[in-house]
């Protein structure tokens, strides 16, 4: 009987799946997510989403990235602002429904895995992956292993702290990278902008703000909201500078909505890593954005369920 | 015939080293460097050292730590400003002289080995190795694995920017971890305070201001003194949050000649993880003084050479 291997990425709107039999992705597909409605109704239907792509093949394993603070080897989700969840047994409760084994790992790690498996930081052993949406998260490889941390929490690096007179994180300290260059940060700062100048292309729609239409009134040469992507754009690169510094990576992968700006991303993230890069580590780096997109998470819980079995 | 391992902490001052047969350290001795006097001497006195501490036993390998950009593999130092060399090859010029291998690595890693081999962070492996003196170096372990980057350059904690506004760092960036909390950092501000505070005890010998004077003029109830060092230990504090929000490591190592202050350091530092630490990181982390203090090197090096021959 043919086997198959079940990707799923859980996150806060949308549940992503696929199947693969053979390293070979043969169905997809998407549900919202009713996280209103409770983890018991989210993990009935990863279960019924998880059956449908196997399509009665035998399931090896299924792989689940998912927001929050997680306790990988148990399996448990100890609390996920995202989800609503707190201490939520998932593997258990989702491997019972299923009859097959769950791993489980952090969405920003297992978006890492994608880009490292298939995407953009395929067979590189020392890189970092971002990603830069409602929040920045990351998944951070180096010497060829994933880094976790003893308690799972390695790569928290949205909430390295680059300018502490800088505005209020969600996580409740100031000037966190997350509240200076997050999606969230890009569109709470660009209806600021707004609010003082009325003339902008941003005060058209005051309602209908977020980072990517401030992308796109900077990308019509709105002088407002230039500046709010050009603020943004530093914060994110010096962050970025930081790490390559610390980390000496080859690579720095930039995923997540906000890299979808790409070239008005990527360039003042460059200007910055060679204005506050250190030599050795600025001539080591490339820096680019995701190839995978919104599958990474998918393919990397994909590449998460087959190493699961090894 | 008995063999013995060499271990050699080059400094910008002084030259340590220890030789050890069997994991017991059998010599000890220190010379001052005579920088000024080119590679070509400081390799001479470093093989003379060498010599007389393997009193006419066989060298099976030489480990070397020393400040600078380095090329491990090739045992290149490109260059270091600590010691005015560029593209000195090291292990080759001392190998000749002595007739064995010579293993090389940055100093702060080096160190790092020593407290991971024999000090504070004995079997662990997740810890960061922090050395704050005349700068801010690190060496880093994360799963059992010293972090060194393609280009041997990972560490560089010192130059991750807290405050873009701050002080000139010696890298000509601003507001890096190590000009807001090295040594040189709190002689400078210690010597600013003194400036306008006449009354200060840090005024009675403006030529003799260094790190240690500020302490102990803070230890003393001295006003002035009081600040810069607050300051400059709620930066470090700072520092070391966004490094444990980053790494998640269970033990964090402050070594270097500034961890002297011991309890006046670590206190304002556990503070700060406090505060600015995420949750699980917050909880998993110790955070101590080096054990092997100025010895760090010396026995790291050690560590080096018994690692280069497996």
């Amino acid at each position: 009987m043919q086997t198959v291997l079940i990707g799923i990425d859980l996150g806060g709107t949308n549940i992503q799946g696929a199947a693969a039999v053979n390293d070979t992705i043969i169905s997809k597909d998407k549900l919202a997510t009713h996280s209103q409605q409770g983890p018991g109704t989210v993990i009935k239907d990863i279960a019924k989403l998880v059956l449908e792509l196997a399509a009665g093949k035998k399931i090896q394993a299924v792989g689940l990235g998912l927001p929050g603070l997680l306790d990988v080897d148990k399996g448990i989700c100890i609390s996920s602002c995202n989800l609503g969840w707190h201490n939520v047994h998932i593997s258990r409760e989702l491997s019972r429904e299923i009859g097959a084994p769950v791993l489980i790992d952090n969405d920003a790690r297992v978006a890492a895995l994608g880009e490292w498996s298939r995407g953009q930081a395929k067979d590189c052993k020392d890189f970092i992956y971002l990603t830069i949406g409602t929040g920045v998260g990351s998944g951070i490889v180096i010497n060829d292993h994933l880094l976790r941390g003893p308690s799972w929490s390695a790569g928290e690096v949205g909430h390295m702290i680059l300018n502490p007179q800088g505005p209020e994180c969600a996580c409740g300290n100031h000037g966190c990278l997350e509240a200076l260059a997050s999606g969230t940060a890009i569109a709470r700062e660009g209806r600021a902008a707004a609010a003082v100048n009325p003339t902008s292309l941003l005060a058209k729609n005051l309602d209908a703000i977020d980072a990517a239409s401030v992308f796109a009134a900077a990308g019509a040469g709105d002088i407002a909201a230039t500046k709010v992507i050009d603020t943004a754009m530093a914060w994110l690169g010096l962050g970025v500078a930081n790490l390559v510094n610390i980390f000496n990576p080859r690579l720095v992968v930039i995923g997540g909505g906000v890299s979808l700006a790409g070239e008005e991303l990527l360039a003042p993230v460059r200007t910055q890593v060679n204005r506050y890069g250190m030599k050795m580590q600025r001539e080591t780096v490339t820096i680019t954005t995701s190839r995978l997109g919104d599958t990474a998470g998918m393919v990397g819980a994909l590449e998460l369920a087959r190493r699961g079995l090894s």
